[in-house]
């Protein structure tokens, strides 16, 4: 949707699911896992329920439908679920923007299901599999915001050109994760572009919809284009600041929490899958050796 | 020939040789195999004749020389093999587009050639070779389209550029395989983009030729050309979707055969050239802790 | 600022950095170093308070504010600490050159910050998380430079990418040693880049305002532009000469201590951190096999 | 110089340089070669003068500088060599053109310069070092050859182009060697494009001084550009076959040799500088097992 709503929506869920990646992050990093996001094997997982249901899988699902939905049928009335006006005698195409959003989520939605699938219907978790998908929702939304802002005007381009940049870096970094899914600096910085990615969609719904200064910028004005840049920049800086004080605060806990009780961080040991037990074992003997400032 | 049988025949080309592909990786993964297409030594290939037979090597030749003489002489009557107009003074080239054609047909020719020179006239098969060869076709496929798109309408450019794509993405994954042939993803990835290639060449016949709303596409109207990036990213769930299809029929069926008979599975093991014994030990004993999922 | 000092103070502090670091990479390089910049963990850095400076940090961050004070006041009497001008009801952005210079100079601030943390607040040095704020200042520089060239006319544009390119390169090689921090040929091209850089600086300094021909170069002559060009390749080959002559006087030097007195350069053993042991025993193992030209 | 003699001493010497360099590659891949070009020590290179003369680097310069002085002073009783018309009070650059072409020998001349210096001068030749001189002199190449095609017209920019793509393939193949010499695949790609290169460069003085249809090529002629395209296609055809057939000549040659005497290939065993001797016994290990093929 080209509205406050059509821009919050994804901008929240996406700086929620930042923050609550950079904590996991943090405390994979601080607990000296070698992999991210283990699952251990489903007949170890318990037998409630609730510890069989992939949560994250299920959560990219119900934000992805929602987004879908709204963007067919919000503002209340509207329905926008037609693809080609058929009553035209030109056969003209409806509603590109709503499809182009739509097509969006439908990456996300995606995702999710390959995640649910991976986490619950496969003999063993497929973590190369659910990167891939993430990072093919990553590059789609990049290849269809390309395609949303042609012919929009100056200020718009720029706003979501600065929006793809952190995209196509997070595409780029799930895609080397399917071949090197241990490596804590890649997951850092997966937080780091979600966390910018999140607050400058925040600042595109400022920019667009409620500028602060009462005064809407102007898109032919080279000095608003240029501020553009300085303020994507000052949202880099902002977003390294969050990520720092996640993992300050992690680190707290962590620390707090190891010396309260010494085995507590033992059922958090990766459980890997996909990768040959050999390579387990030198990740192991370099565990303690690795670095925890990063 | 920028006709509707032009289209088709490579499109159902790459369509079914995809389709073949896919099959063989879901099968290659399904039996933990390290390497793709593997010969047994030529000693050791029997000696009826049809085993000696380099298959995928012909259709190869086959199909591009079909193509090659098709650009040249279809429809019937027609002679386009002529280069330049010696009886005009100005000494005019003819047949660009022809010209174009026949030269991405040739490196697809060059390819079956390799192939065949390498699996039958070597004394031990070079994969490397193949590989190169495959991934300079599928450069040169994109190079030649780019020069094929200039001057065209904003349409052709942008159907054109959205074959170009994934085009350089198989070349690129080819020429990665030159190295680390051992890449389960990577078959994946290459069915998978194949897969999108052929049926966004069947979309492009049908946009170009025979549009189902009965209305043709108008180059100069943004909302056309936004739903072509729709359906490409469409065309991407869709090639998902069949290659997600064949790895569950594939499954099905191996399980089915492995269950009947345990022995069965052992004539397809790797038969690598090329490559060091270290590094087969080492693969081998990773074998059984790959992840089945992808 | 856009005036003579306010690129000579950035050019003359990259050149004597630049400087500075050839002659630590040329002495890391013949003493066989694995690892560039290691200091001894805290405990054994000595009692004295200056052996617990980290000067390159605090010379970053002195600079960094130098020039963000610079380009607010200087020349004295004007003030540009004004991002709004509240008092024009169309609220209009003020000062973008100086807020995208600050903005520059903020991230090398970062950068010195990091480093102050990284050596003397965490329990180990993390020179991954050093590498990687020297990344994001470099490859920030040349996003605002590029933001900054806009609107300007062809000789700036011109000069200004001829920047990029090294900062560029600068910030890809540094991105690389967060992973790969033991490569010496990378230590050479990041001399060399900011020589390069460093003596281009100066050359903007004088094509825009002190030209020694006594004439103003002119944007719309190509011939001018095609010079620029082939200045910038000198430079590269001055750089080149520059380094070679810093790695010739280091290496007499080197060669007259090590004969002097053969203890000397134990002090200097690497002291790596945040890799794990054995990487260690194998490089200790390659280092007198090295190739001490390159 | 911008003339039929100026393209032609590049496009010989390239082109002879490309054949001995694929004789090379090819033998070095028959005798099973892990290193290109190593030479043995100083002090088991024998003692008569003509050993120890660096011949390649002598070449280099000697070709270099013919070039070189032919920029200036060619046709006879031109100079060129003024690079600011003093007289003039608007003190204009002169001579863009061939400070461009004098650029590009100067980046030869000093790869040049650097093997016989590695080769003659230091302690243990630094193969590292020649590369990445030759990386540096194709690139910039690359970059001046793209600044000397502004403001040329259609037909020239794209006969340049399609010079640049190989060039700039070469010194990404050769920057990676700095890294990974050991790549028999590289090593052909190397010839190859250099073969490819050096007929195009003969072909673009076709197309420019000499048509053999007797008509001028036309820049406004759509045909004639897709032409050039689908020309250069056949460049890398015609490259692979004269490498294919360089390949085949020497494989002959080798078979007959080493059958005449098995003890002829010794003395190429490989001298490898600057790598550690763990490598290069696993190294040896695995050269029988190496596919000769490829």
């Amino acid at each position: 949707m080209g509205n406050l709503e059509g821009h919050l929506l994804p901008a929240l869920s996406f700086f929620f699911y930042s923050l609550y990646y950079s904590v996991r992050a943090s405390l994979a990093l601080l607990r000296g896992q070698k992999f991210f996001n283990p699952l251990p094997p489903r007949e170890k997982r318990g037998h409630s329920w609730w510890k069989q249901v992939p949560v994250e899988g299920m959560v990219k699902v119900v934000i992805s439908l929602t987004g879908m939905i709204a963007d067919f049928f919000y503002p209340p009335g509207v329905n926008r679920l037609k693809i080609i006006d058929w009553e035209d005698p030109r056969r003209p195409f409806l509603f590109p923007n709503s499809w182009q959003h739509v097509t969006m989520y439908g990456f996300f939605l995606l995702s999710g299901v390959v995640d649910i699938v991976s986490q619950s219907c496969l003999a063993r978790q497929s973590m190369k599999l659910e990167r891939a998908a993430e990072a093919l929702a990553c590059c789609m939304l990049a290849l269809l915001m390309a395609a949303h802002i042609e012919h929009k005007d100056g200020l718009e381009i720029r706003l979501h050109v600065l929006f793809i940049v952190p995209a196509l870096l997070v595409g780029l970094v799930l895609l080397i994760e399917v071949w090197v899914p241990d490596q804590p600096p890649l997951w850092l910085l997966k937080s780091w572009m979600g966390l910018v990615f999140s607050t400058w969609l925040l600042q595109i719904c400022m920019v667009l919809y409620v500028p602060p200064s009462g005064q809407p910028w102007i898109s032919e004005n080279p000095v608003d284009l240029a501020f553009l840049t300085i303020f994507f920049c000052w949202h880099l800086i902002l977003g390294a600041g969050i990520l720092a004080a996640v993992y300050g605060i992690c680190s707290l806990w962590h620390h707090h929490c190891s010396s309260w009780t010494e085995a507590a961080g033992t059922k958090y040991q990766p459980c890997p899958t996909g990768y040959s037990s050999e390579e387990l074992e030198k990740l192991r003997a370099g565990a303690e050796l690795q670095d925890p400032g990063v």
